[in-house]
């Protein structure tokens, strides 16, 4: 490969000729591989640096401390990043500085050097137009940007990713409860017979669940909307202009159409990530009701002929490489997967997150790539599991009705007519002698056939519909 | 001990002669010999279902379904509970049955027998006066009533213990934080010398992280005041008086004085228990940062001589029992496993509630355990934290002054005036030598000395104050 | 109540007239409000404190360091704390000290003081006969004897509960594998109907999997029977006799009849605890196992007349304080609410561990507080679902049958008669049709009846027995 | 772009027309969008699949099962595979079936129809001479082939990649322990100050951090060693030829050179992943190891003038965007980060173990990914750790006699001259007036300048060296 020679202040370095990046970027390469064909910089943290590097530009220069061609510059530069014009040159790893230091200055030069060619210089120039320090990061150090970039980038995947998927699922489930909330099924507690339900009350759990999931994604938005940028190198906004934290966010939030605001407090904006630990405790709280609704769905749907069979789900490919005309639950099985996934991410992000001293937590890239792997797994797992499987549920009816028919439980119906103690002794009985509840009732004396079938209807067991 | 006989649905059990409670409570101390000695269902859990037995025994009679003797009757015994009196009736584990049921009975058996000697009876007689299912379980299921108990719980210790101890501990490094602003002390980022700030800035960061804690919290009430009473065996209600879910929330709001209300889906509140996974998300949050902020502390104070020494903690007890004089950050220390414990119960509590099967969850017991025993720690933790360690805590002026003065990252107030890489080459040079920032920038030429003591003052560089 | 005054080189402290401990536990009490009703040191760790100091003593003795009076004296003491007579005097918390300081110091006190007063002396006597620090602690520091009391305590749970209930619930489960091992019934994968295998070659994977993690639990008590002993303050053993380390290890080993040495290196040995987060994994590891075998049990075990139906586990209660008759595994939840509680205690003792700082790690309460947790439940536990659920369990043969015979997936052993596509074909069309395999391969010509009735046979789908 | 048809048993699929894959493959691309650019299924389960299923081809040739000629080919095309050149025909993700059906599904077809154009076929032959199921899939399962090929890659990942990085780091600080092993430095516990030991003391529990948790390692490697394959699909071995699990164990272990044999008990090795589980507990100890040195060493080397600064550590790129000069401790960072995420990927992995049914786990693909995940940051973070950081550590020796001599710690040396008590108040009133324990040893009338001279010296108070 080519070569050209790029240097920092500890000295000069080869970097592939053609690359945008430079001396700090190359430094990291050499000093970082670690899984490093697999565990990039998540591309989402990247586009989060090209808001704010625009929006510290137009800062600075309505601030007046940046001149208006190199402004304007940097945005283009900006731009081409957002369309992914720029991927290539975007190599590190998640593995490397925990303040992230090394990816704001793979931006910072990505940034200074492609601006300087598309100002007409060229690559192998010693002096460039814009200076990856002095010009790019102006009013900025890595400690604030990269704080300010997992904010933006968590929060744009939230609201177009992991929220929106979440809503395909909670409608597809509210409609089939709707559409279901007549057919009475036998209830299961402790995995057993219980009193009956409908398949669209059990449904409406499901949604209730997703419902509440969304309030607490909601809630989290306010602590992550705040940003640290202004806060420079610990906090105290050493070397910005007057007003710039402000002023920035205000530029941020314009770019990205979403309403960030600067941090309250920047102190604990760069020294603890609270509001990323906070946040995916929510997206935790959806995992968790992924997995029951997903293995509820995956058990219902049991068999074809010896399981519990009440519900029908797509078959969308041969289950078995051994088995002929097997269909397997396996969007149920990706989505229980994620969930298990997510569990563990909300570990990995708290232990980094206790872990942050003085005035810095640097656990912020495992941090961030945790988050952003949760949050795209539950988005595109919902949709996944919404498109291929939930839309195509179905209740077999005739199974439903066989269980809710043979089940025991419906002696609860008699606890207010004969006492909890000889409904009980129904029950026993009936499951011993292996009869119908109504059998055993009318054997024992304790209430007529007609008796029976006017207390003992399932329909009537499920209250308000 | 003397014994005498009760029964249930399944046959005699004899029972301590004296105990109040039956046979079910005797069948389950029999059935779950685990860990009998530490793992007793949680005391605030049996105060929370006397609350909602006196409300559910009210409820009952204003429906007209329970005279009103027998309501008044249980009311009686639910306060002799919640004043503690009959402790030693409530034996029963952790590790029962996952759905509660059995505490559930236990205090059915309780109140009822109780009940019965208060009007005049003897635990002997064949006959009670109250029925532990029949009347103090009226109109509800261990299925909602568990739940129920564990959001009142949860709520209460969130509110009674939790909060505020988080807020006063909260209260006392903000006061820390006013008194010592304007303590310039040295920033540390990467655990390395950085910029400098003031003592007071430092902990506005604590403070501001829980601020956003206590918000967190705060957000996870709503979820936690719904109430599954009324939902009984599966959700629909089954064997419930008209309204007596609404009628029954407001009856707990009343004598808990909290905001409870009637859970707007009865089958989620059954069938999961996000509410709890969600709050306790919230209380691991917090965890989060009171490790961060011991963390700090106990650095901060580390020495006498060869450490960072930077804050006086006050010297509570002997540090050491081989070395003399020795004084150790114990409360740092302590608060630091509580958040150890905490990171760990939230695990707990997301393993149970994803493992909900139908329409009922039954990893009840351990989740509730383990989020009542993160509530209290956190709670006892800060108020231990804050007063044996916060409210003491001093600047030590002579070593903040000694820090701040050697800085080599002073230099950063020179960027604006001779850009980074001349700024840089001062630090660096300075650091080979072992000269001051003063002395290299001088001797190199990019300032003059008046122009130096002009430009690095540490007063200057840590912003609005 | 009674006071007197006891000092240490703090000053004075009131203690409780009759308390065998001094000022230093009593600074512990008072400084530590922390969960104190529920959160004592673990009486596991009191005990393995009398062993060791004891064994310390006699130690002493033989190298001539302390007389043989005070050593008996001592001696004495420790063996009345063995029997348990002094728990009263062991108040202190969990969450103290992060190195245990206070719980040794409170050992010490109570040797000292208890045996001044067995060798004639009034508690009240300004001079004590034995001094906590000089002659108690001697050749000692809490920086080793706790972490000495942490292994002594794992140890010895593990091969006195941990094992010997897994033991118990492995043979039962052997016991049932053998005398239903040609009970052949349908094979489940995916949650869905798979080809059949006998109900004993099922449990013969519950039995494999305790057997490996019994094996992964033995492998871990190497680095467990590790005594820290010896090295006292930061593992150089200052202020110990020659040989001292070798030779208490050796009282240690003799006392407990286990076969505890002196850890290779001291400075591991008080400064981080692998030995229990890596004997922790292997708990978490048959956690894992638990979770999966009970699970199966009571999924196998659901109805009576909805679910499963394959196993009968024995009724031990009432299962339903609405729902008469209602039987539920309760054995199962408990096991599983174990297997969530010790998943998350490894969390916990995971972040204690990984956070020790220099020569000491102070998460040494925490870290052994999960460890005990753990270890007790999973043996108690093992014991109860042993003695109250699985030496119950017998097949439901109807049930099984009747699985077997409909099942679709019999169709595999034709795949390699007619090939993979036939035999798919037949068994998606059977699904669709309702009808047997049998009748939908001959209608489709693929085999003749006789053909089918001698390849498809379940009993010989289920390999070498 | 192109395409060809393709079908299986569900029906016809277009794939691209030059893909090696079929419908099987396309079925699952299509069906499962989720993070499809950040989490394909890893090359190393590709790989493991790759010596299966030659291993599978032999074992059935010889069995006479499968032609010769049909063996060869399928040999050859998994050599391919594992030279890397098939790479682009894997393309489906993680979260998939939980079976892993469809990667295994996707590596038959990609043999048999790179097989087939190897033999001189087209892709767009009807018929092929190599059949996915019936051929390349022979004797096999995808539940028996998925897990041998995680116990496969996970093995093989263990030897060359963890295994060697944590010895790599294990030797190098074995040799800074031998190379600075007299150089006496103040010990710390509790973070304070404490009594002295030497740099290579403090290095040497490192290495046996190490060591032991190389240990763990490989006790779990035997577990790792026994093979699934032969079980296919619930662990019966239906359709497999005699002796087909020993001797294709046998291919494999030929073929990888590394000791795998058959599983004892397939039930086990398809329904539970206990072997993952708990050697994933081992790294998860290595990484808590990593946490804690990592840490140290970070805190040792702090400063450069208001930290620690007791150790060297080397400057491997500019530290700061906005700090001059700044250095940081970027590879402590690097790995500590990973700690946390192995200590994250532990609980998914548990959480996924725990969570099989029956026959079957179908959490396989996410145990591998996180077990892969770990095992390579691990193998990676060690040597990036030990050639970029570790190697170069030094001793900063001024500092770290500066720290020794004023340490009030030396004190302890006295205990056994004038007892624990006077020792004390040497060191309270030395610290509280600022003076040396010397002059307030004498001062305090407590031992003559001569005696201290003799009895407190720093480097006999080390033990032996």
């Amino acid at each position: 490969m080519q070569y050209r020679v790029e240097k920092d202040t500890m000295g000069e370095v080869k970097v592939p000729a053609k690359a945008y990046y430079g001396a700090q970027t190359q430094r990291s390469i050499d000093n970082f591989k670690i899984a490093e064909d697999i565990n990039k910089m998540p591309k989402e943290i990247i586009k989060a640096f090209a808001y704010l590097k625009k929006a510290a530009a137009i800062t600075n220069q309505q601030a007046g401390v940046l001149p208006k061609n190199k402004s304007v510059l940097i945005g283009k530069v900006c731009d081409e990043i957002l369309e992914g014009q720029l991927d290539d040159y975007f190599p590190l790893v998640v593995w490397q500085t925990g303040s992230g230091t090394q990816s704001n200055m793979n931006v910072n030069e990505v940034v200074a050097y492609r601006g300087h060619v598309l100002n007409g210089g060229k690559l192998t120039d010693k002096e460039k137009f814009l200076h990856p320090n002095d010009d790019v990061n102006k009013s900025q150090s890595s400690n604030d940007t990269f704080p300010t970039a997992m904010h933006i980038a968590a929060y744009k995947i939230l609201v177009e990713v992991t929220i929106p998927g979440i809503k395909k699922l909670r409608d597809t489930l509210a409609k089939k409860s709707k559409k279901y909330m007549k057919v009475v099924k036998i209830g299961r507690t402790h995995f057993m017979d219980a009193t009956p339900l409908t398949v669209g009350q059990e449904f409406s759990g499901y949604v209730s669940q997703l419902d509440h999931g969304l309030k607490a994604i909601n809630n989290s938005l306010p602590h992550l909307s705040e940003l640290a940028l202004g806060g420079t190198a610990v906090g105290t906004g050493i070397n910005t202009p007057a007003n710039y934290a402000e002023n920035v966010a205000k530029q941020i939030a314009k770019l990205t159409k979403l309403p960030f605001v600067t941090a309250e407090n920047k102190f604990e904006a760069l020294a603890a990530h609270d509001a990323i630990v906070e946040a995916h405790g929510a997206l935790k709280t959806v995992a968790v009701s992924l997995m029951k609704i997903a293995n509820d769905i995956r058990m219902l749907s049991s068999g074809p002929r010896s399981g519990i069979g009440e519900l029908f789900i797509p078959d969308n490919e041969p289950g078995s490489s051994i088995m002929p005309g097997k269909v397997n639950p396996t969007q149920c099985e990706a989505l229980t997967m994620i969930a298990a996934q997510v569990m563990g991410n909300d570990v990995a992000i708290s232990v980094g997150g206790a872990n942050g001293h003085f005035e810095l937590n640097v656990f912020k890239p495992v941090m961030i790539y945790n988050f952003l792997h949760s949050a795209r797994l539950i988005g595109d797992g919902c949709v996944s599991f919404n498109d291929k499987c939930a839309v195509g549920i179905e209740p077999i009816e005739a199974n439903i009705k066989k269980h809710v028919d043979n089940s025991l439980m419906l002696v609860t119906s008699l606890n207010t007519k004969i006492g909890y103690y000889k409904a009980a002794e129904i029950a026993q009985k009936a499951h011993k002698e292996g009869t119908t509840l109504k059998e055993m009732a009318v054997k024992l004396g304790y209430v007529t056939p007609a008796q029976f079938d006017e207390w003992v209807v399932p329909a009537n067991m499920v209250g308000k519909l």
